[in-house]
C-alpha cells in the first residue's frame, strides 16, 4: 500500500470495523469486549515462516463490564475518533500531542503518558496496522545513510529523489519518521553496515568504505528508532540488499543487534514489519577482545547482569551467543568499536571489516 | 579561514609554536611551562564587547617540574604531533580514536578518555583555535534544519549545493560535525526557530509555518552539540538572521537556551565563536502555563535544585530570568512545548508563536 489515499482508507476502514463490532455486541446486548494477546515474555513465539518472534496464543479478553474497563474502551473509542478526523484532515500528530489533547475528553482523559503509548500497541494489534498508518508519528527521526541508495521521498514539499551519497553533504541522509512514503527507487549496493557510534560512521566514510565496498553506511544512533529498523527491512526485503550489524561489544549493543534482527517484546506485534531476521552480527565479540588484543574495560555491575539476562532471553538462545557471553562473563571485559583504533585509524577498514564480511559470506571477492 | 588548506596551514604553525616555546626554554636551561586560565565557574567574566561569558583573569601555571606536570606535557607533545601528522594526511579522528591510539605512546598513554577530554580544551585555548580546526571530530552530528537557506557544503565526495528545503527530505539537513565545511550561501529568512523535540519540530513543518512566516526549523535534539551551536551563531552572525529558542518550560530547557545564547562553562574559551548572544527565548515559561492554562506536572526535586541553582548562575542574572524562576518554584508546576496541543494543534502557529514573535519584535506584519 504505498499509494497513500489507498492507505489511509484501507486502516479508517479497519478502525471503523472495531466500533462496529462494538456497535453489533451492544445491539445484540452483549457487553462490548476486545480480545488481545497477552503482551509478556511469556507469550513470544518464534514464528518459523516469518523467521521472527511473535505474541504466541495466549490471549486476554477485556469487556466493558467493570467501570475501569468500560473507562479503557471509551479512550479507545476516542482515539479511533481522532484517527479517523487525523487521516480524514490528512494531519499528523506525536503521542505526546495526543495524550494533551485528550484534556478536552472528560472522562476519556489520559492519566499518564505510557497509557496512550500502550492504547496506540493495542490498536496495532487488533487492526494488525502500524502505528504510521494510524499517522502517529514516533518523536523521533531514523537513522541517517550514506551509500549508494536512491530513494524518492513523498513529503509535504513534494516528491523530492535523492541520492543518499550524490545529493546530500557528509552526515547523510536522514530517514523521516514514516518509512512508508519513501520509495526505494534503486541501487548499486553489497550491503547495508548499521553502526552504533558516530564516530565509526564517520570513519568509514572518511576511509572510503562505502566506496570501496558499495556499503549502505547507516548510523544507529543507538538503541534504534522504529523509523530506522523499518527502513533496514525495506532494504532487505525489497532490495535483497544483505544487512550487518557493527557495535560495540557490550550486553546493550547485543540489544541493540537483537532489536534490528529479531525484534523487541514491547513490539512482538510488529516484528514481521520491524524485524530483519536474517541480519548478522558483525559487532566487537567477546572473542575479538583476545583475538585483536584490544584495549578494554572492566564489566560493570549492570553489565553482568545485563548478560546473564541473556542468557535466558531465547533471542539469544544459540550456540554462538551463548559461547561468546559466557566467554565474556568470565573475562570479565568489554571493548568499544573504535576500540580497533589502538591498531591505526585505517585496521578496520583494511583488515577487521574484509575479513569479519568475507567470513559471513556477504564479500564476494 | 574558508579555505581549508590555508586553515590546517594556520592550525599547524600555530602548535608548533608551542613546541618551539618549550624548546626555548629548553634551550635557556629553563623548565618548560604552560600557561592556562583557570577553568572554573569563579573564573567566567561577561566580555562587554562580544557580548559572551568568558574565562577571567586567574591563571595557572604548569611546568615541567614535577613528574606528575612533566607527563602531562608529554601527552601535550604527543597529541599536538598526533594532530600535526593528522592534518598533514589530510585524516581526522574522534577524541574517542586519540584515546585508544595513544595506547602505543607508552608513558604518555591516557589513563582515561575524560584525560584526553580536556588536554584538547586546554590546546584550544592556548592555540585559540576550535578542535575543528585539529580535525578532532565530534562524536555525533550536529541538528537538522528545514528552511529557506542554501548551503555549499564541502564534503569527501566533493562539493554539494543543498536548499535546506527544496532538496531535503521531510527529516531536513543535517549538519555536519564540522562546520567550518559548510558555507551559507544565500536564503530568504525572516528567523531561525530552534526547537527542543521532534514532536514540535514536525508540528511547525506539517502546520506550513516555514513557509508561512519563512522560518528555518531547527531540531535541538536536545542539549545541543557543538556543530549545532557554531551553526546558529553563524547564521546569526554571517546571515543577520534572528534566532529564537523554542524549548519546554523547565529548568534543563533553561539551560538548553543559555547555552545557545551566553555559551557553557565548559566550553567558555569557545564562547565567541558557539554563543549567540542576540538569541531570544520563546520557550514555554512558567507565566506561560497560568496565561494559556497548559497542562502541567509538579516539579521533581532534581527540578527545584536545578531551578534554585539557575538563580545563582550568572547567565541568569536577569530580572527575566529571576522573575520566572521565582514564580516557577512557587507554582511548583512545568509545562512541555507539546502541551500546547490542548489547545488544538494548531494553537501553536496560528496564536502562540506570532504572538510571541511579535511581542520580542522578530516579525513585523
Amino acid at each position: 500500500m504505498s499509494d497513500p489515499t489507498e492507505r489511509d482508507t484501507a486502516t479508517k476502514k479497519r478502525l471503523m470495523e472495531m466500533a462496529k463490532v462494538w456497535y453489533d455486541q451492544m445491539n445484540n446486548g452483549e457487553i462490548p469486549s476486545i480480545t488481545l494477546p497477552t503482551r509478556t515474555k511469556y507469550n513470544i513465539e518464534y514464528d518459523d515462516e516469518s523467521e521472527v518472534w511473535k505474541y504466541g496464543d495466549k490471549e486476554s479478553v477485556r469487556n466493558a463490564g467493570t467501570a475501569k474497563s468500560a473507562t479503557h474502551m471509551l479512550k479507545m473509542a476516542y482515539v479511533i475518533w481522532f484517527i479517523k478526523t487525523q487521516l480524514q484532515e490528512n494531519r499528523s500528530s506525536t503521542l505526546r500531542e495526543m495524550y494533551y489533547i485528550s484534556e478536552g475528553w472528560k472522562q476519556a482523559k489520559f492519566g499518564a503518558q505510557n497509557e496512550s503509548n500502550y492504547l496506540i500497541e493495542d490498536l496495532e494489534i487488533i487492526t494488525a496496522m502500524q502505528r504510521e498508518f494510524f499517522h502517529m508519528r514516533p518523536e523521533e527521526d531514523g537513522a541517517s545513510i550514506f551509500g549508494p541508495i536512491r530513494i524518492r521521498e513523498n513529503t509535504r514539499r513534494g516528491m523530492k529523489e535523492i541520492h543518499c551519497q550524490d545529493d546530500v553533504g557528509e552526515a547523510g541522509y536522514n530517514i523521516p519518521n514514516n518509512v512508508e512514503n519513501v520509495e526505494l527507487v534503486d541501487h548499486d549496493a553489497s550491503c547495508v553496515i548499521a553502526i552504533e557510534t558516530g564516530g565509526m560512521f564517520s570513519r568509514l566514510q572518511e576511509n572510503g568504505f562505502d566506496e570501496d565496498y558499495n556499503a549502505v553506511l547507516l548510523h544507529l544512533k543507538g538503541q534504534p528508532a522504529r523509523a530506522t529498523r523499518r527502513m533496514l527491512k525495506r532494504m532487505n526485503e525489497e532490495l535483497g540488499i544483505p544487512v550487518v550489524v557493527f557495535t560495540d561489544g557490550d550486553p546493550w549493543s547485543y540489544r541493540i543487534y537483537a532489536s534490528v534482527a529479531y525484534g523487541s517484546i514491547k513490539s512482538a506485534h510488529m516484528s514481521e514489519l520491524l524485524a530483519t531476521p536474517s541480519a548478522q552480527f558483525i559487532g566487537v565479540k567477546p572473542s575479538d577482545i583476545q583475538r585483536y588484543n584490544l584495549p578494554a574495560d572492566k564489566l560493570t555491575e549492570q553489565d553482568v547482569s545485563a548478560l546473564r539476562a541473556e542468557l535466558t532471553d531465547p533471542r539469544f538462545a544459540t550456540d554462538f551467543w551463548r559461547k561468546e557471553i559466557n566467554l565474556q562473563l568470565e573475562m570479565n571485559l568489554k571493548s568499544e568499536q573504535q576500540a580497533f583504533a589502538s591498531r591505526g585509524l585505517d585496521f578496520v577498514t583494511k583488515e577487521y571489516l574484509p575479513s569479519m564480511l568475507s567470513e559471513i559470506g556477504v564479500l564476494k571477492r
